[in-house]
């Protein structure tokens, strides 16, 4: 289960001695499909969190009829944290943990059962007084923008946008590569074979270009790709694995290079959606797709200055884990300022 | 198995009077995904297939991984072509089947079974001298233009267009929901519902009159549709069930007429693909996309105009059944004029 541990690193921005005065011990945890990561952190007064260690489990956490299957959650989560805590030292042990935050992918709809059991089975086990458990996408807002009023998108395969003026949250998209995620990685794997299929049929509005490469990637002729892509489970994946090819095209194919316009569009739409409307507010952008860079990011600057200038792009501080431990740490000291929320952050 | 069988009544627009000589006894075999049809017809010396009577099959024919189960198919067509030719009398069932033509869709990628045991195997059971195995789309093709050169395209929760100057086939789309059918219901369905969800959300590009039919049909708050839909194996079907909601809407939402006419824009597209260059070509649309009628007719027939302003837009003269029965009927008689195609027209 155990797959690694790292060593002690900071991680925040701030520059804290590493022998500043220890205020709490907090855990933050990141659930999602690649698997579960928890790391412990020690917070200073008034400080950032400063990573100690990080134990990471490329198992996901499986989800039944019942949601999120919290069981199999806190089997993977006990062991790491105590773990943690004794790696970290006497004084660690000693103090207890005084707050954890777990982020998990799928917490909005699928979270009751984790709601229900974990802050109890959590209290019993380290004595915790305080638990957030917080939707993957407000982990990845805190992650990108701490406690600012601001917009985050997070692109993978999927693609979702939440914003909060502080007061509330407010969410766009993420609704499934049927339903939505416009802009995301299958997104614009779905419409570079779209336009591959174009070219092989002669139809209007191929790209001879992305034909090419799609025969390289799934082999020719792609009159055999459906036969290929419609028997997986994990159909939005394969998707989204076209999508650096189409990046790679942009500068040589016009059809490429309007699928990623369009994509940054539809991404720029989303954050305009959810972006509180005072000036200067901060708009980030963070996940996989986004590794894509200049070809997407360049229209995604153009579109968004255009659907909202009062907002200025940021780079993420960090990932959602790095939100997880920054909710956790404000949390430890009650200066948690991110909306509650049943189900996006829900606090014991 | 045989859950009906019809009168016998005449399909044919020439007008033949039911009782000029008989030169041959035809099957004609529509199999899709609602069932199988089979219909037995016939032929007066150089005239039009005369139906005498047609069983239905709610049981789709399986197919497994070894493509269209061949087996499942003759298990239906032997009795319902035995019953058929039982009921047509002394004369049909001393003369036998003179040809016999089976429509299926996947015929082009599945049929290989189908192509390696039906031939044989409806010799051994009729003494019939000549069997064709056609695509659906070749059928749909035959029924809709008989055998003038031009375009089909075949519309339902998929799409496909099929043209032919009568020297080869052409094909454009019919990828499936992800890749392609561009155009079909599954994806006016799918736009549809994504203006209904960019509503929800409050993103650019949504339509309150779609959303609000979208609660209607699947239930509010629309956050719930995700849930409803991904678990379903019949995902384009559920897709393709919001095409008529699109359609009703369309007169007083910018939005939905949008859709209507995108989707326009591709059909005329894949039919421009496909239609030979040569003037005066006919272009049909067959299939129950088209029951949605003047929406989707009157932009198509100006994109149509637009880009392949050499053909006319003709009624479909029949369905893939008398597609199959036309094929039938010509092959008895050495007419068949439409080309042979190892994967779309097999002919033994």
């Amino acid at each position: 289960m155990t797959d690694g541990v790292t060593a002690a690193h900071g991680t925040g921005g701030h520059g804290e001695p590493a022998d500043a005065p220890v205020s709490a011990w907090v855990l933050g945890a990141d659930s999602g499909g690649s698997g579960l990561r928890i790391t412990l952190a020690a917070v200073p007064e008034g400080g950032a969190p400063q990573t100690v260690g990080t134990v990471t489990s490329t198992e996901p956490v499986r989800t039944g009829a019942q949601g999120i299957d919290a069981e199999h959650m806190l089997a993977q989560l006990v062991p790491a944290a105590r773990e943690l805590l004794e790696r970290a030292g006497e004084r660690a042990q000693a103090a207890g943990l005084r707050s954890v935050c777990v982020g998990a992918a799928g917490m909005a709809t699928l979270g009751g059962q984790l709601r229900a059991e974990l802050p109890a089975a959590l209290t019993r086990e380290f004595s915790v007084r305080r638990i957030a458990l917080a939707a993957d996408a407000v982990t990845a807002y805190a992650g990108a923008l701490g406690q600012l009023p601001g917009a985050v998108v997070a692109g993978g395969t999927g693609l979702i946008a939440m914003g909060t003026d502080l007061r509330n949250w407010r969410r766009a998209d993420g609704w499934g590569h049927l339903l939505g995620d416009c802009g995301s990685g299958a997104w614009i794997g779905q419409a570079g074979l779209q336009a591959a299929m174009r070219a092989y049929d002669g139809r209007e509005g191929g790209s001879a270009a992305l034909r090419e490469r799609a025969e390289a990637v799934f082999g020719a002729p792609l009159s055999g790709l459906p036969a290929q892509l419609y028997p997986r489970t994990d159909r939005p994946a394969v998707l989204a694995s076209f999508a650096p090819e189409v990046a790679a095209c942009a500068d040589r194919d016009t059809a490429a290079s309007e699928i990623l316009r369009a994509a940054a569009q539809e991404i720029a739409t989303a954050a305009a959606a959810v972006c509180p409307a005072e000036e200067g507010v901060s708009v980030a952008v963070t996940g996989g797709l986004f590794r894509i860079g200049e070809p997407l990011l360049a229209p995604l600057r153009e579109q968004l200055h255009r659907r909202a200038p009062h907002a200025h792009l940021t780079e993420p501080a960090g990932d959602p884990l790095d939100g997880a431990l920054l909710i956790a740490a404000r949390l430890s000291s009650d200066a948690l300022r991110l909306p509650q929320d049943p189900a996006l952050l829900s606090l014991t």
